[in-house]
């Protein structure tokens, strides 16, 4: 088989939206990104560290679904790569030469991966201007950068080992006694650059967008509070057991969910160690042992094939019938 | 009728407890409270900014109850008008000379209010180390200082006429269109030294004790989610629609429930203007619009007369055919 | 004598400023401040926590200069009572009817007081607009309200012994053997309304705004450098030892020095004991014991009579031959 | 020439103390750092997110060096290469067989690099128990984990040159229009792992801890002012324009100096490009425009030979009539 291609990180998320002055007040009023490109089509944002064209792309459409995903190869050589990797695996494959993709981006691969998720390999990708230190253009949610996407699947092992055949390191699982029921894997040293959770699937669970600081995910649920708003918020404030991080998950107009997410630890070592969570441990979803929304266990995000087609839905196939298991290990995600 | 004592402040609070070593635990290891005080019978602690010997007392009892709240007047002399003014009012009355009653108190007089509340009223206390700036000695929640109490009784608009008796103010309420269920009411000029909420009662709900900033709230949530002790996180973090306070509910080892609630506003203006909320407005309770945990409406701490027997309960006197109401003005409160 | 009036606090400050738009750029998109009226002549601000009309005025004029700072009373009696206590000591005294000084503002009296300071004391003042939980509308400093006043005049006991006569506590002073250096004094139950320093005098050292948290502080230093004009950063990030509060020096477009302060203490109990901060203690005037820059010593705002004159400068009386006394107790005040 | 060892990142200093009760007192005490084992001759310390052995090793000597700083390489191969790479350079070099060097540490090889300073490459460590989220744990500075090195070094354009041998990027840097007067270099996706700053050398001018959020850096601040030991601040807190980090600097009880870090971004994409600041930029030291105190231009830690010699200094080479140069690119460091 072919190498894998050197995924540096997740990179960008294209979703379909179906109104986008809705999507502009939530992304970039709301959320603060910043807008490096908007036309009658799409809205082109990025995070205010993000030194690239873009981290989030809102295409208008009459459907909300995920366009794909996208994930940054080191060198021009591996969008080849990653064309042979999932060519010789059966899977679709699109070449998207520069020009006739996502604006922005250079000669990339389009693929379904094996998990049935359409996901985009390229490496050139134009600049943005350096809004690092820009701190008067930093308002509301003040994200920084996009962190990692979260996919709901229905058998976690198999997508487990897609991704390790990728070169993707497992910081932590969620695991029974012989079950593996979700599972937290990176490029970049940090926790996660994908989720991958047990459910009926392909879904898009949520994206994972970064601050700095916790004040900052606090003052993203005032701000939409202080509107009215409060519906956005779907689940927390809260710590995450998993990741550690601290957290709030947010629905966009068109439901699809965002988390913003704070402060999680390098995992680069070369010997770092999965850390394994039992699925009985009630900390694993919420530290603190908050409950969590039955909305964020079963909805969920369709997502495109090449064509922009909805991708079918296959379900779990773990015996449920003592532990339910959903988006974090429990509960069980439906089709919304 | 006599002249109302001139109240400063909520000032203290004393709670019988059933096993002195786990509040130990839970108030000074984890909460960071300051022993000022420890003997076979009592623990007397205080928050970092205060400057007078204790704000809680825990006293051991075969039952977990409330002995008594406290307020502090202004002079000495205001403790003979807290006599006449509940003497006058039928309510039972006890002088408790110094040295005979709470240890670090002067004279004080006790008193069961029309609520059916055990209330003490004092002048003098002895002091306490200034622990302001002692910041190597700040751990845990890092309490600052007792800020208010909440108690459940049935009638609300007698027990903020009470209130208004005793010179109280009342910077919020939530109200229906001629129901008042809840209100806040302070001396301090802060959101308030007491809290008004609709339910069977006498009971108390919670005493609230602050922080100086968010994040210490954040921590004590952390702190024990790290020991495997998330249950006694009962509510939040969250942020009140009420107060605009930020917030965590935990319960202590006898159940005695505990708000550490960090920053409210200036209400001492002499025409600060009663902000009224709507009973049917989600975020009067939690500004994100989160559900409330149903124990946090249905459990409380019942109170002591001024002989150590537990008063009896009386149900509320709202028809909730159509809206629950409890202890933040929606859901109903049971004797726990 | 006359009662004195029943101050409630610090409520307003009113500042000759040179240049309106410049002004503006400083106070409303960097500070944060809600532009409550704003006509040719004048802007009229509040922080996100005020319920009144302004707590800055910024009056357009040639020259820069407090026109006076002014105390809200209990009771439109109390104007009254101002006016009779200053006439009383010889004070120039000028009644000011609803309508014809400040905008938003009722009956009023203005004084030269006994430091050479223009102070308004007033009661009925217009409401403004609730925005405490706007938090879509917090931008900038966020500051939440006006806090203090800080004063350079060269006779501190005498300062003292007015500001008591006016019925002020005193929370904090610096102090040598036998020296009064500075003193800090409140009505409202924080560690001051006014701070009174040790300099060549009447001068205005600075007026302390407060925001609710220290990562408001911080990012308003942020702002400034962000934008290149960090040169308005004159002092710190820094913890006070007096007070304990977190703050930042600016200077605004006319040199105006601003305080963005965050968190100090209850000192409202009726035995609060003045803490006293020995002059040698490295530590009063920046708890981590940086150095003060010079300017911050020698620089502050001159002050108006009651027809908008510059007020002169008396010198300090201190013998400093061994100790160099300052705004808060070290160093030397020069007229700017 | 042979290939470089692939560097993973910063790993751990080791330091010559001459109190260790002291030096317990500093990094345990009041950093919060975690004690991995404790001998008569040497503390092994780590930060709570850290699982390795190790980050600061503190070793009983006479006088106060540093031993040898450490980075750990991605295979075991990686120490025969790095052994390799240095003897092709001439350097001094020592194989250290695992259980003869460093407590944890496996087979290593040390170095004396072209700038003069001890390194150490290792591939195996031994395994920390995970603290991450042992919240109850986290004590004083709340030290997350090792983050980067600072070297003094007389030639920046030749340290340069040989940290890209070594493969290292590069974040920021200090120019003016000819000279290189600091550089900010990584191999994990941060600003840094090692700064090289232009001065006299080879001296280690700091090493910097990082912290997860900015009011851990101000607590560290205040539990030093609270103790009256506010002499180990010397600088800050303040904000990094290079690096945009909120930091803090110590100096331990022999002088070495601390900085505490918080937050700076990724630089983990192919074409990161460098961020030049321009030496007459204000903002480059201090981005809120505050002066630098002079020791930390002037004061520095020697550095030890292979044998535990002090190795000799030598002056900087740029012309300096015009600019003085110095820690970060204006001043001069002077042996101290």
């Amino acid at each position: 088989m072919s190498a894998a291609p050197d995924v540096v990180r997740s990179a960008y998320v294209q979703l379909a939206v179906t109104d986008l002055a809705a999507s502009r007040w939530f992304w970039v009023d709301m959320l603060g990104m910043h807008v490096q490109h908007e036309d009658e089509d799409a809205l082109y944002l990025r995070g205010s560290d993000e030194l690239t064209h873009h981290s989030v792309v809102l295409r208008a459409a009459p459907v909300a679904a995920l366009d794909h995903l996208a994930y940054r190869v080191r060198a021009p050589e591996d969008v080849d790569r990653a064309e042979r990797f999932f060519a010789e695996r059966g899977c679709p494959v699109r070449r998207v030469p520069a020009g006739t993709g996502t604006r922005g981006v250079g000669d990339a691969v389009r693929v379904v991966d094996p998990l049935g998720v359409p996901v985009e390999f390229f490496h050139d990708i134009a600049r943005g201007e350096r809004l690092i230190q820009r701190y008067d253009l930093h308002r509301g949610a003040q994200i920084a950068r996009l962190d990692h996407y979260n996919i709901c699947t229905p058998d976690i092992p198999a997508a487990y080992e897609y991704y390790r055949s990728l070169g993707f390191g497992c910081s932590e699982t969620i695991e029974g006694e012989h079950e593996l029921y979700a599972a937290w894997m990176f490029r970049k040293p940090t926790v996660h650059d994908v989720a991958l959770t047990h459910g009926p699937g392909p879904y898009l669970h949520h994206i994972g967008m970064a601050t700095h600081e916790s004040h900052q995910v606090l003052h993203t649920a005032d701000i939409f509070g202080a509107l009215g708003k409060e519906h956005h918020i779907e689940r927390g404030p809260g710590r995450h057991g998993v990741s550690n991080a601290f957290y709030v998950y947010l629905r966009d107009p068109d439901g699809h969910r965002v988390e913003v997410y704070t402060s999680d630890y390098f995992t680069g070592d070369p010997d770092y160690e999965t850390h394994r969570w039992n699925v009985h441990d009630d900390r694993r979803r919420d530290f603190w042992g908050n409950a969590v929304i039955e909305s964020w266990y079963k909805e969920a995000s369709p997502v495109h094939d090449l064509d922009g087609r909805l991708q079918p839905i296959a379900e779990g196939n773990l015996d449920e019938s003592s532990i339910k298991v959903g988006a974090d290990g429990l509960g069980i995600v439906k089709p919304s």
